[in-house]
């Protein structure tokens, strides 16, 4: 889903950020390789285990990936100008060691195209792309993209926000199957299984799903991974969720009663984070804060009484990363901004009575904000 | 599965292949915090997006894992002498960059520790780590643990040994209920879910499964990812699929027929095939090429006047990594050593005819082979 259009887009808006002196950058992180240039190797089939790549860009506009042989499937699909295809495997020789091979093609192209200053990953970019080029008597210049890449992260160019929804739609379509089908006896990993199911049917690909699927006390707790324990009848059951595909995901939470109905001090935490989310959401506009958008989570909480079973964030950005930017907490400066993908998820943990957490992902737009993800917050079942 | 003892074990050896006057260790890659320390953020939990760690080896015996607090869990488990949690995120105030914190705060560690020579995977550490530490007037001179790590992960230790039958164990349940359960009809996507189910149920944790899942003309290619493609009456099933348990796997093969019987040329291909399989498995000792196991699980074929229809290699290592060191190939001098876990997997792919795969695991003893995957090889299902 992610385009060539949008891939182009990124990497002007890259060039921008980096300044005139430097001519060439090297993307090695597997989120930004997606992001530029449209490229990941499946991580279900053979030939990525252990696999890593490389994007060599000009500020002239070549784009250059480097990925061995055995990517081809992979490579072939990313929009690139040049592919470098050092032959790491073909089942007649011992392979060499695959980084090794990556980091030398890498350093021997970057040696031939970097002329004046060299863009890179500092959190990232492996020592040995850079051998022997930093020293010297005239050592190459490095620019640190790390902080680029996650300002321009924030907001989501128009092939990302489709990627994003189509996460969403898959993950929708498995919480529906999961309040269709849980019974009591069920565990959180049966729960886990029956959505990575359903959401593979549904994308027509395997997915990677992680998240809480929890029920009872995990549910009070706030969350945690899937377990052999096994739902009692009458317990919330609190599925918080995302669906990767092409390194994209939403996120994704709802809080259901299987096999009983709602006690009347549960249906009032749900009405409290109703009012929670509808209050926050209203302040998803360009220029808000992420310390605005918490304050409104947070004030239909208080004012019924339960801000002290509040205790975590009001919601975050999503997209190839999960939490990131902006983080809409008491303390955040950051500033909503046209194309920022969140989530919101009011949530409250009360000992004895239950915990439950609700969650809708929107897009920040000029004209306010646009409701992405659509499975039912209803506690009833 | 992986122990205390079998880190500490680890790491001796480790510092026994590095030069004396280096006397501090730096480790990045993901499969080495679980070689050398059994750490790895789960896959399927939140806080584990786009996470990362470190281990400050140091000769006197010191193992500090640096991993930020959202990791805690997963630190906890881990072997080691010393923790460093630098706070990334508690939903307060918007969490800074990820990758740089733990980056920035390696490095910290590193100057204080480093005082002669640092080791380092050449191909995979930051450049960040090392910042400012390798030029001005008295530079931290560099190892490359690359070369080491790549020897010593090749024999596997008990504890490594013990990982992998467990992935062999789940993975071979999870064959079985595909031989139960297919019926024509069912795509490639249906077996990987199955399988899937299957494993996650056995393992009783979320497990990662990758891997070929094809039929008919899939079979004939030789493989390939799970797809729509539905099963046909007759056709050829092949299954060829890694369950990934702690970072280990086994790798693991079998084809049969569904809803119907081989044809008498399948048959003659799957008598050689198992006549591949045992003449290569009586090569698997100490000593031994790469070279000669290929030679000998070609040999079958070729009397069999089937050689042609054998493209790929006779097997290769598994354990961190697919496929990894020794590589069973025509061209190969590596040498076997005890406590080698390798793969057998002779196949034969004849247009019109149909493609096969048969494959077990080995752990090569002083005695001679150990088997140690035990799902079923025949073509009848």
């Amino acid at each position: 889903m992610i385009t060539e259009q949008g891939c182009l887009a990124r990497r002007e808006a890259l060039w921008q950020r980096i300044p005139a002196e430097f001519d060439t950058a090297l993307i090695t992180a597997r989120p930004h390789l997606m992001y530029l240039a449209g490229f990941e190797a499946s991580a279900t089939v053979f030939n990525s285990q252990e696999s890593a790549a490389s994007l060599i860009l000009t500020r002239e506009g070549d784009a250059v990936l480097v990925a061995d042989n055995a990517q081809e499937p992979f490579s072939r699909a990313a929009f690139v100008t040049e592919r470098v295809e050092p032959l790491w495997y073909r089942c007649v020789e011992a392979a060499p060691h695959r980084g090794q091979l990556l980091g030398q093609t890498t350093a021997e192209w970057l040696r031939s195209r970097s002329k004046s200053g060299l863009a890179i990953e500092f959190s990232h970019t492996p020592w040995l792309m850079l051998a022997g080029m930093t020293s010297g008597p005239s050592p190459l210049r490095l620019h640190d993209l790390d902080a680029d890449l996650r300002a321009l992260r924030k907001s989501k160019h128009p092939d990302e926000q489709a990627q994003i929804r189509e996460c969403l739609r898959v993950a929708g379509e498995a919480v529906a199957a999961a309040r269709r089908d849980v019974r009591p006896g069920m565990t959180g990993l049966d729960l886990y299984r029956l959505v990575l199911r359903v959401a593979s049917e549904v994308a027509g690909r395997p997915v990677h799903v992680y998240g809480d699927f929890v029920s009872g006390p995990g549910a009070e707790a706030g969350g945690g991974p899937a377990s052999n324990r096994s739902v009692q009848s009458g317990d919330l059951v609190l599925l918080d969720y995302s669906v990767v595909i092409n390194g994209y995901r939403g996120d994704f939470c709802t809080t259901f009663v299987c096999g009983g109905t709602p006690t009347s001090r549960q249906r009032e935490m749900h009405a409290a984070c109703m009012a929670a989310l509808e209050s926050a959401r209203t302040l998803l506009q360009p220029g808000r804060t992420g310390r605005d958008v918490y304050a409104a989570c947070r004030a239909p909480l208080e004012s019924a009484g339960l801000g002290n079973h509040f205790p975590h964030h009001a919601g975050h950005g999503i997209g190839l990363g999960h939490p990131e930017p902006p983080y809409l907490v008491p303390e955040s400066d950051e500033r909503l901004e046209v194309g920022d993908v969140v989530t919101l998820e009011p949530g409250l943990y009360i000992p004895g009575v239950g915990g439950m957490r609700f969650e809708h992902n929107y897009i920040v737009t000029q004209e306010g904000p646009e409701q992405i993800s659509h499975h039912s917050l209803s506690l009833d079942n």
